[in-house]
């Protein structure tokens, strides 16, 4: 029997795992908060993800256990872990996706590099930093942010007073002079086989990802070797199993600072579902059934992601398509099913070829056609 | 609101809509004849597609109907177009790749190139044909054939005395002396808009098709043109709307013979999900909501795909992934959830390539692991 994939989480994560699930004949069952999510499609039960006995009862009917967001709380995964059930990743591993103060310990501790940050849990404490940093530092909550969610730029303690009267230390961290952002993007199956997509960079906007060049325009050599290697360490060293993202920071002195880690597929690997041999989501899948790894290579010289973020004020995507995809027949459109709402990702549109301003100019002309 | 397509059908072919529907975020629903085929994950009703009323009631959920297969009878299809019900492709169309007699008759009336055929009623007619045509020629039943039943070669009248004796006329065609076998698919939508996909090679064995090579060798130039004027003109002239795949034989005087119709995505254009920046499920998809064609090229110089017919005699196709895998990183592997059983289609591989020697054995050293 093909193993069955168990996706805790109903976003458009599991959604795109979807296809892969169904093209290599694996079985994939969603556990979503509710009907209609992203997912829906795979969705066989809903319920809530913090309950230990809701996702033991899901987990009897499938053979892995992996998620779509990295927000199943520890004792849950541990109690999944205690049953038997096979999690990928595991909590140990997830612990650094969910808890970036100690994502920035453990990092630190095995010599990889990073910004320079600290563990604050006063103002006092974050002023002592700010005098050390030229008087400006990135605060974060040390759980539960993303995409520019739990971050923000301070320039004295009194202005945290509101995150500090939670009583949690916070993580402060340097601003970093960069010149661009990159993420390199693993995969890890449990017999510890691994395979590197090329690095990628990544345009944000506002905290979110807006767009993403695959490979990294001028990275190939050292900036490739590099990040590779950073990847493959935290990959091996925390024993992420299925896809880990690592966002990186291209400094103006040329070194690289990781930024975050995400152990799931991520927005900066969506080029790789039309852009390379092997999606994400297909990869994701095969290293969480601890199947051998596919090839990562590029189809295209140049690939070029970008989100639709938002959607259109007025209508649906769907009213939209008609126009897009006769002015872009060779973009490929991908929508998540989601209603448009300002902000929020709600699909996003791929390009390849061989002259990467003219991918940029059809990717980014397509995704256009869902904005107002 | 996004369109949501009905299709009539749980088989391998509905399955393949799905991921497309899933990227392009149409919805998909099936309508099955039972629970745990091929195409489960989409199925929201089971039935009898021979039944108007059933599948009136699903064509009320949805907004436009079309089809995994060819069997719906021509009444119930006229009942649903009567009910208003978009139907893509429509019955007058769907005719004439039902019934092989009508094809015939059809595609000699459009001036269109086919092998010398008659209908014959009787043993004597057919013994007339033979010997007008060296004596053996192919007999086939009009309605109800696929993957070479329905089909025999003959060399008397005698010989088809059991055929005969349902009191149905039988098509009778010459035997070709051919080169090689081609298809042409082409995706035509109600507004009229065509699109092309390149000129392919089938190799069959026992009547079913083995391995497709896109595009064909050595057929850009003449041989692509006529065959993309034959394709042309018959989903025109025929309102076809969909896929629509011509098969051809290439015959070793260097003509272009049509041999069969198909009115839907076919295994000749599998390649394509892998091949093609558009492949047939998502054109078929976009054909029948009426959104505008994707462009339709090749994205490897060479694209190769192999059926895996029958599966292994022990155990199950999964048992077999992780060698497959893991010695061919680079083939995409399709299976279709259903289960090992001899001559039946259950998964398909697709490599891709500059060198086509690499390709095909790429492809069929894949394949190979789920045979025995």
């Amino acid at each position: 029997m093909a193993p069955i994939i168990g996706v805790v989480g109903g976003g458009q994560l599991a959604r795109m795992m979807v296809p892969a699930a169904i093209n290599l004949g694996l079985d994939i069952r969603v556990f979503a908060e509710s009907r209609g999510e992203s997912a829906d499609i795979a969705v066989t039960e809903t319920g809530d993800f913090r309950s230990a006995d809701e996702l033991l009862a899901f987990a009897r009917g499938v053979d892995v256990i992996t998620f779509d967001h990295e927000h199943v709380p520890q004792d849950v995964l541990h109690a999944l872990v205690d049953a038997g059930v096979a999690v990928h990743p595991g909590p140990d591993a997830l612990l650094y996706a969910q808890d970036k103060l100690l994502m920035r310990e453990r990092l630190g501790a095995l010599g990889l590099p990073v910004p320079d940050w600290a563990r604050v849990a006063d103002a006092a404490e974050l002023d002592a930093f700010l005098a050390d940093h030229g008087g400006r530092a990135i605060l974060k909550t040390p759980t539960g942010g993303y995409d520019g969610k739990g971050v923000r730029i301070v320039s004295s303690g009194a202005e945290a007073a509101d995150w500090f009267s939670g009583g949690e230390a916070l993580l402060v961290e340097e601003l970093v002079e960069f010149r661009r952002e990159l993420a390199q993007l693993v995969a890890r199956n449990p017999s510890g086989e691994i395979a590197l997509w090329p690095l990628v960079e990544s345009i944000q906007r506002d905290g979110v990802c807006a767009e993403v060049i695959a490979p990294a325009p001028a990275s190939a050599g050292r900036l490739a070797d590099v990040a590779a290697d950073i990847a493959t360490t935290i990959a091996e060293s925390l024993g992420v199993t299925g896809v880990l993202a690592v966002e990186l920071f291209e400094t103006t002195d040329d070194r690289l600072l990781i930024n975050e880690l995400a152990m799931r597929p991520h927005n900066t690997g969506h080029w790789s579902i039309d852009g390379s041999t092997t999606s994400q989501f297909e990869q994701h899948l095969r290293a969480v059934a601890d199947l051998p790894l596919g090839a990562t290579g590029c189809r295209d010289e140049w690939s070029v992601m970008v989100n639709i973020l938002g959607g259109p004020l007025t209508g649906s995507l769907a009213d939209r398509y008609p126009l897009a995809l006769a002015e872009q027949p060779t973009v490929k459109f991908h929508t998540y099913g989601k209603s448009p709402r300002p902000g929020r990702k709600v699909g996003h549109v791929t390009a390849g070829g061989d002259d990467l301003d003219d991918v940029v100019y059809r990717a980014r002309a397509a995704a256009a056609f869902f904005e107002d």
